[in-house]
């Protein structure tokens, strides 16, 4: 028994130690998958979808409920991501052309100041793996990563099932046994082409190998890493190790290989010893695509998925992990969303906000660290650059509705619909004729937000009239 | 440092005591919530349904993905759990009367052999709290869960929604603020009437004081334990401290409260130091009762609810626990039900199995201590007495298929509908003409499984004329 006390004296000298220097700056590490559903993760309810790396994860650290992405699909959510803005106001949202084309010359503005904008001054090293979608730089330079604060890229420009080859057959992306050849996606390393086509069977495991040299290469100085999967959005490739792993097929490998990535790059912090200094946050971009069958997820219980305003198209799983400041096991219910990862890692990191602009985000660094309450009360739904929902607290108020990719105009609702998502997240009981109150609040909780939009151009409007991908 | 090889010392000593001393009998608990769903608990991914003590359950034992109960609708489903049997052998299924009614004068037959009348012999003192639902005993004494096994009851003879009240609305059990006066239910203490109406508002914390109870009264000896919640069937009722307590309004009061009587029954065991000596093992009867609406829960992501053989309607939440002998923390995949319970606790009681009968359970108890896979190959869905489904392996061949209560007849599938249940866990995706050779192996399967039934009458059809309740 007279090991005890020394043990506890040692423990006592190393919290005396921690007091007095002062806190180092955290590294902070996002990773975001791409059409990844709220329900497709065990953590989340899936059945047959193994994620003992996430759900891990989540019992070390804080799994959120009610948290959003920006918008319904990639590139506006992205654009939301690096700015704390609703992709309305950087141009970054049309109702046409939904996200940037292999053909587009618009980009993430200039203006726009991003996260690793921010995080460089403040002594932080930048980078970033995977899938970018805020600017195509096959014509324009300014469209790349590294023109918007990333000292590192390694990467794609643009969704997997762009820039099809001539043999591509009709639904290619869907088909459930999809054909490399059938794309021509390249992958980059910094303004290198280093492969085209890229071999999506590899993409996966190149990124997480990228990402833990980055994190082994920069252990010594704070970093942001942007790690951008490039799956489960279609057409699906996994690695040979997880071909075929998957009771759910080959949409469940190309998720569990993901798994087994955030895995890595979790247990690789540990062994350098940075786990204690890391923040690392999992989300997906927008929720699951449905029309892609069984090659898309799952939004549980949830309504629709990407593309669509309805809960299953932006609420998403997300999931922060900082063993030691973040508290183990906490299910945090409060209304969160992907505009809070801007200016809660700018507080983190001991940066400045930009000043002259509307950021839309909340610093959520005391619900991370303390417990405390979400500073968010509302959210807003856009699809393209049109509102079509408003939530505030519980409530959600449809103006229009509109299915995934299945339809093509809008169900305008006068009165608008209005839903209870505590007592029925599945939105199947509207309750608009029994809280007019509660319509009215939200309504005015619309026009106060309106307010604040100051019309820009589109950056996802303008293409060029040559296939660029052909002429590349 | 001293003091590790002496820690080490006592270890192996207790290890050794273990090994010379045969294993004590364990307790058995089965807890069944009333129509809760696949989708109604945290652990099972529900955003506002705060389920702390199941999910720390979960977490320090096993959780079932694809855990079956053996009927779509309540009496059915509890005669299954306490013979074995489907409940066609037992005639405790119809067509029309799909529940024992207050007016019924049928119950679970004697020639039944029940799981306490099997345990009791091997040494075990068996109690029930709750629900019985396997015979009315207003005019027939034989219908009493003491006439099957049990020492001890305390509970009610059948659903809450039964016996109104002359002054009940119509729709009274759906609505979502009912009135306690609109029911007459009986609360009987062994024979003893104790309450009629019982108070419906604490029927779980009453239940839940017996349970204790007779887990502290029995620790010197083996035990069994059926504790048959009375909810979240409707109409709802929580207590005073649970009532308004959950985000997702009364529907989650009562799952909470159910949540919070589980937590009590495992501290109670840990406390009197009975946790290393007991199988509790949580589950429901049927799936969520969704026309209830508001009132009703959620599958999740699986189709349709309770009344329906889609999987919403049959696969429910399950979870095993026994600290030191079920591995912490599993998520079990295999193909298990409720039938398997009946011999995986008469395997661990070291009783033997009834002969000259057909028992359809497998024993489950390597699949639960050893990590051995489910014995378990097939599965049956039954709506009534009528076969409408089988699962064999993932697949699921639907011949018949029906709306949980919306519909009343049956539409019939020619050729049958395929699903793949872990690729398509929501049944959306028939594949009947991609694998014939699939569909003609499930019908032989069906067709083997149909060669063993043999008729009997249904225990559900004989009804008193007068109206019993009022009579009463």
């Amino acid at each position: 028994m007279k090991a005890i006390p020394l043990i506890l004296a040692c423990l006592f000298c190393a919290a005396a130690l921690d007091a007095a220097s002062p806190p180092p700056k955290p590294n902070i590490i996002v990773i975001l998958a791409d059409d990844l559903g709220y329900g497709d993760l065990g953590c989340y309810g899936h059945p047959t979808i193994r994620t003992p790396h996430l759900d891990r994860m989540a019992a070390e650290g804080m799994r959120f409920t009610d948290f959003y992405s920006a918008a319904e699909v990639c590139t506006p959510s992205r654009a939301a991501l690096l700015t704390g803005r609703y992709p309305i106001r950087s141009g970054m949202a049309h109702n046409q052309f939904r996200v940037l084309r292999t053909r587009s010359t618009g980009h993430l503005p200039a203006e726009e100041i991003t996260l690793p904008e921010l995080l460089r001054p403040a002594g932080y090293t930048t980078g970033m793996v995977g899938k970018w979608h805020l600017g195509v730089w096959y014509f324009n330079p300014d469209g790349h990563p590294r023109r918007h604060g990333f000292d590192m890229f390694l990467g794609v420009p643009h969704s997997n099932d762009m820039d099809p080859t001539a043999g591509a057959p009709k639904g290619a992306s869907g088909r459930p046994d999809p054909n490399p050849a059938w794309w021509s996606v390249p992958l980059y390393r910094n303004e290198e082409l280093a492969a085209r086509p890229a071999d999506q069977t590899q993409l996966t495991r190149l990124y997480t190998e990228e990402a833990l040299k980055f994190i082994r290469d920069h252990k010594r100085q704070p970093f942001f890493l942007y790690f951008a999967h490039t799956f489960p959005h279609v057409p699906l490739f996994a690695s040979a190790q997880f071909r075929g792993s998957s009771r759910r097929g080959l949409y469940g490998d190309v998720v569990e290989e993901i798994d087994s990535s955030v895995g890595q790059i979790l247990e690789t912090l540990r062994r350098e010893g940075l786990a204690g200094n890391t923040l690392v946050f999992f989300t997906s971009d927008n929720g699951p695509w449905l029309i892609m069958n069984q090659q898309g997820g799952s939004a549980g219980l949830l309504r629709e998925g990407k593309g669509s305003t309805w809960e299953g198209g932006l609420r998403v799983p997300a999931i922060a992990w900082w063993p030691g400041r973040i508290k183990a096991g906490v299910v945090n219910t409060n209304l969160m969303s992907m505009l809070d990862l801007f200016p809660t890692a700018v507080k983190l990191a001991g940066a400045e906000l930009p000043r002259g602009r509307i950021i839309d985000g909340c610093d959520q660094s005391a619900a991370l660290l303390d417990s405390a309450r979400s500073p968010r009360r509302s959210m807003f739904y856009y699809r393209g650059t049109r509102l079509y929902a408003v939530r505030k607290d519980q409530w959600k108020l449809h103006l229009l509705t509109q299915k995934g990719y299945g339809q093509s105009q809008p169900d305008a609702h006068e009165p608008p619909l209005l839903f209870d998502l505590n007592a029925d997240p599945g939105e199947h009981f509207n309750l608009s004729t029994n809280h007019p109150a509660v319509v009215a609040s939200l309504l005015e909780e619309i026009e106060a937000h309106r307010a604040t939009i100051v019309p820009v151009p589109s950056q996802l409007e303008s293409l060029r009239q040559d296939n660029g991908v052909a002429s590349k």
